[in-house]
């Protein structure tokens, strides 16, 4: 099987990882070979010593790619969760990896604040945190993302059915008869793939 | 069929990518996946802005090792060849990688220094680079490698050979018949892998 990479990308909190090794699982299930990347794996196994400033954060994203073009042009399905704030350089990914489907975790700030499970938007309010996305660093959301969940109102069940679909649809992944998906939600994906310039 | 690491290990001008190249192309016409991380193109890739301290070495050829472990276990004959110095950081390569053939390229420094296609050497003694193995900086041989080929005495097929059958013997590519394959080199290969514990 050919291989592809599944670039999530999104706020802290916002689900990257949590969706990613549930889709890793499905993934597995249908007999893949299946790789995480996971944001803090990397960034202990590639690129310690980087911090959060533009230019680290691009050298971050550039080495993570550069790792995900080398398992995908050997027939991993791979999966990556960084924030990867910048449109530019996820954009640059695309280019290294090639067979690139950005799904992109939306979840509105408040959410995220609410939620906030490890304190650390409240650290960064307090000013705690230096460069912290969503409150003293930008996030650019994707423009043309193959697959836009939304983790603040959306059941993660559906959020990995989307994501198959969409993988489904593009080919990479062969097609599954399953009750539960509806002809509704294939016409939306089919018909997004369509605005994206695939079909 | 499973993967596997080839750690091509040895000094600036040893031969260890070009040995590497070959070993590239006999696989590949076997067949197999392979993917070569070239020292250059990993410090350009993974390790932009590490120096050659012993701090910088080990992490860059940590990062090697993740990217070969991710690669390995993929199924990808993963060929690397980096100086690679230091043998404590070798050793938690292997433990790392887990199928690990380490390849010594050895050649005496005179050979070294009277070939000097890049002229390396000549500004290393003129102390116009600073740490460069084997003249301003250590370089500690393998004790037990896998493989040892001496690129300054025996020719390129010579050493692609001992690579091969060494591989054969290891069970981790299958065996070929091929005419020039003297019993006496197997002998000699399975006597070294013997000697290792393997057989």
């Amino acid at each position: 099987m050919k291989g592809f990479t599944l670039w999530f990308t999104g706020m802290s909190g916002a689900g990257k990882s949590t969706l990613g090794r549930e889709v890793e699982d499905a993934l597995l299930e249908r007999g893949m070979n299946v790789e995480v990347l996971d944001g803090d794996e990397v960034r202990e196994n590639l690129s310690k010593g980087l911090g959060f400033s533009k230019e680290d954060r691009d050298t971050n994203v550039r080495r993570i790619a550069w790792v995900c073009s080398l398992l995908t042009r050997n027939g991993v399905a791979t999966i990556t969760a960084a924030i990867s704030p910048y449109r530019e350089a996820r954009a640059k990914a695309r280019e290294t990896i090639g067979r690139f489907v950005e799904v992109y975790c939306k979840c509105d700030l408040d959410t995220l604040e609410a939620r906030d499970p490890k304190g650390l938007y409240k650290k960064a309010r307090a000013g705690e945190i230096e460069h912290f996305t969503g409150v003293s660093d930008p996030y650019e959301p994707p423009e043309k993302p193959e697959v836009e969940v939304d983790t603040g109102s959306e059941s993660i069940e559906d959020s990995v059915r989307k994501v198959l679909l969409t993988l489904e649809a593009l080919g990479y992944i062969p097609k599954v008869e399953e009750a539960g998906y509806s002809s509704d939600e294939e016409k939306q994906i089919a018909k997004r793939l369509e605005d994206l310039g695939y079909i």
